[in-house]
């Protein structure tokens, strides 16, 4: 941590940082600049105290150096974690897909959308059962009902499955019948949810709030961590900007940036990333070129019929497509950049 | 709802659209312009299956016309609600304001506090026993002992007092301690804890979340009026963006379009809302100006040394001044102007 | 500027920022901790010399610590300046105001407006002679013959005029015509024009542009001041944020810390900073709260006829309405609430 | 354009609504609803007297239904165009690498560098002559003396050559030296200068606004063909949101995007588009991936010393990296990771 004083400062209150960082638990280091001193808080101590400083008098900005997260991070864990998710490996050297209905509507449309994405390549199914929809008269999710077809779903195709826990009270009945858990980009800083959720014997998929840094979304994965729980997997789904013809701004080089601070795994939601059918196969191909550890897909058997995020859904067919595209090489190489252009001179 | 064609949609395509309108509940009705055909859901439907026809073809578009809130909204009820808060008007001709620290931190602390922000003018005492904070390693909040200091300080002084709830477990006990629950920014989505929060008999401060468009926010509040609570007053925080110079960006305007659009009382945080100590008399002033219902601040005995949010917690007589300021005319007449400009041309 | 090294950091690797801060003509200042070193430059060097040490092995990041405006600061300037524009003086004592068109739409059109907006007391006058607009196929303005009309309209009423400039090519056209040159939003960072009206001798109105911080708009301001005219007044006009609710999102807040940052006067622009002619009244008042040293408001005869920006603009009845506003005392003081609230308990 | 009235809008109002759309050229047609009724304007006649009956009493909002562009539109031209730069094909079925420092800073620095991206493979020079940079105090350029060494780096390694044009003064001087003329995404609604290259025999790349929706930046494309000039490269290279931790937030999604609606090439910018040396590799191959028709990559021969932008300039070493990872397949194929995750399995 530096303390800047601004360039009035006095030396009485030059020393009252001096004071202030040593009971802090920090040792001062005081450098003296033509025009302003600044101090640093060399250390472990208690860093509130040290950002606080920023009201104290003479004191202009106070600047954080080191990063504030630490079993998440690379640094200290420089080797890549890997999380099994009931036999599915995921931040290993493959990229696994997870897909399935944005909510479990009737056991019939999950089970034949779980052999559909088996049978196009998905290594993991997902499906909600208890969904967080933005206005309370929207489908609120089948609740138990869905867990017990997810379940059978996973029984009938050995698809490892995920499904959305939005509450610490049902955070049992759902590790009673799923393989993963996964938290919602709003509930990203419900701490009460996290908390919890660092104390169970099953993997976390963390999505990323819609608002959320990188470093509060590494933060969110620290209370996990922390907590107990190691086997966190990252999701970037989309960031809130001002633009509005996608339903988010899928922040691909979050991807890779999380990837380089982080040694948990990263997936990516080309779904909620784009929220356009018609984008998904571009982005989940540049998702996987970006170095995601996996994709999250939402597959529906009739989208415009869907309960929920029809608009997103992709159909069988669709679903088959993007398969095909993330197996492709790079469609167009600069080595068939030159050849090209040296026809086009022609 | 109004679904827009494509250009080169073929009769078929339209004829499918107006099938699943009518299917959806809704009666089709048909413009057929110079260059496409837009078709209106009129009625009342299944509104998720009009939304879902973006995905059928020769569709490009589909737009909602009426806003998705119902009990929040003017439109059903023209007079302002009033939320009595152990004897405070919340949404009255006067402004309310709740003062406090951030957490408390002890009994010492609160206690005084509490006296001098009630001295200085506040109307309500606020204080955090369970503190939703980005790092796992920062304070966590006293928990069940502040609740009891917070008790003790009404009891001393009068002032009814709110705290945040982070979680459906809290509730019961919260409500046992304090007058009125908070939902935190962070929380807005957390529809677990709004659906709790409906049931019980205390209002609820409702903050903005920091990527909440203010639909968003009234639908949160949807949420509690539809569960049975009605009991809600929303709270503009400050939202998340580009701007790093403060902690967040005040949309003071969203205070007066959410009392445009709803009848609920609407609150203002300058402390959130900036982060910066400096600025807050003035965008008291100006929250006040705009038409806020009240002002929520967090004050503390000596910010350097709190343990959250020193940064922009005011000290005593930093909040003597805003509750000076707030009371001032408007500076700046328009009429004082023109003499003043006539002075400048002699 | 302070150089973080990593962690991970060589001696050799230290060595050589060590020596690059040197070279770069400041002091390097070397603070180890426990486990990280930081390099201090002190002094005045080349600052990109610093700032591309970023890419320097075992530099983890880069931390400026002084503000990188100069001229247009208060800490070198205390004293607040005051424009005066056509016997107009903006950052005095008073509130200006400016009304008008958005576009001069006609003769009669701006010459009612100019008699309308002075008798409201308005203090200058707007309107725009070439448009910048989204669309190739929009309104672009009248161009020269604007210029002409505004020229009569301040004859006829006194009122000092204020048009937008967006090329360097028309600024000898417009200095002729008019008291002050606006620079609009999207041309902020148009440093052609901005080295161009360094150099004219008449105040300039700088808007902050959409997705402009504070500081990169004080930069731009102080474009104008290192290059000779110091007759500068910024104005908040909203910036670009993921709520469509609004236009734009107003930040009030800018506007004190522009002003506590700058010794420049600060105006605001309810029209633009909302876009919605129903809460420009709340929010003028607000701006007048937070402290602007004006307001520019869009005002035309018949709105819903208006060539440009007919949704925000104002008619002659709605402007009084504003001005008597920002004329009113703040309706809710804190003493009030206290009666109040005390009537609530009986 | 939809006009919606609200639920209490009377007869009186719905008919003024009628009367006006007439009058702007457009057939009212009216759709009763159960609550509310909405009149669409069909036909094509004066959009902007639509829009601003928002203004008029008993309307709700107004919706746009067409989008605003038409020649940039694929549903104008649905065959791709491809843009010749010296005998380089921009949109044609390989990608274009354009690469080069930001800044020009003599003659054995851009001649060196221009050999060296050369051999690693790009087929384009960049460099800038004159800079658009935040503090007036930065380096600013070299002007003239910059195109000349540009147009010495062309004739001795024939890769054609772009640089940025920032005023409308430059423009004939830079089309003397030049290839193609670049629009700084600060100047993309600089409206002056898109009318001016509307008007030269160059082609033009058009950078994306750091704070313009996909509309704005097809718009400003659409001020260069309704000019007179078809030759337009759209460029996406970062958008500004609340993500700090890299520069810009880059919208690769927006390329897919831009290129589903319109038929010009849309390039990349892995440099402005995250600032960060050490995720260009992995955001160019995302963008190849995404279906980028061309790559725009600052290189430097020692960008620690470089006079702008230094921090996200590769070295050449780094640049060949770059090339060969947008050359591989992609790496982690769905087809692997079955295999891959069996093993997990075993």
């Amino acid at each position: 941590m530096i303390v800047n004083m601004s360039e009035k400062a006095t030396e009485p209150e030059i020393a009252h940082v001096i004071e202030r960082i040593r009971e802090a638990g920090y040792q001062p280091h005081v450098t003296r600049g033509v025009s302003r001193t600044i101090v640093a808080a060399v250390g472990n101590g208690r860093r509130h105290e040290i950002e606080a400083l920023l009201v104290a008098p003479g004191v202009e900005n106070v600047v954080a150096i080191a990063q504030p997260f630490k079993l998440v991070s690379r640094q200290v864990k420089p080797e890549r974690t890997v999380v099994n998710v009931g036999g599915v490996a995921i931040g290993g050297a493959g990229v696994v897909v997870i897909a399935g209905p944005c909510s479990v509507e009737s056991r019939e449309q999950l089970l034949s959308t779980a052999h559909a994405v088996k049978k196009a390549g998905a290594t993991m199914l997902r499906g909600g059962a208890y969904k967080p929809r933005t206005s309370p008269y929207d489908f609120q999710g089948l609740g138990l009902e869905a867990l017990k077809i997810l379940r059978e779903a996973r029984e009938q195709t050995g698809l490892p499955v995920v499904t959305e826990v939005m509450s610490t009270e049902d955070v049992d009945i759902i590790c009673e019948h799923v393989d993963m858990l996964q938290v919602g980009a709003r509930n990203m800083q419900n701490f009460a949810l996290l908390r919890r959720l660092a104390t169970v014997n099953k993997p976390v998929l963390l999505k990323r709030g819609p608002s959320a840094t990188v470093k509060e979304w590494l933060l969110a994965a620290e209370y996990l961590l922390s907590g107990g729980n190691s086997q966190v997997v990252l999701c970037e789904r989309g960031i809130k900007t001002f633009e509005t013809e996608m339903r988010n701004t899928f922040d691909l080089a979050a991807v890779a940036l999380a990837r380089d601070l982080s040694h948990l795994p990263v997936m990516a939601d080309p779904s909620h990333g784009t929220g356009k059918q018609s984008l998904i196969a571009a982005v989940s191909r540049a998702a996987v070129a970006v170095g995601a550890d996996g994709l999250i897909i939402e597959v529906h058997p009739c989208p415009e019929r869907a309960l929920s995020d029809g608009a997103q859904s992709l159909d069988f067919a669709g679903f088959e497509k993007v398969m095909k595209a993330i197996a492709e090489p790079l469609r167009k190489a600069a080595v068939s950049v030159q050849q090209e252009t040296n026809l086009a001179k022609v």
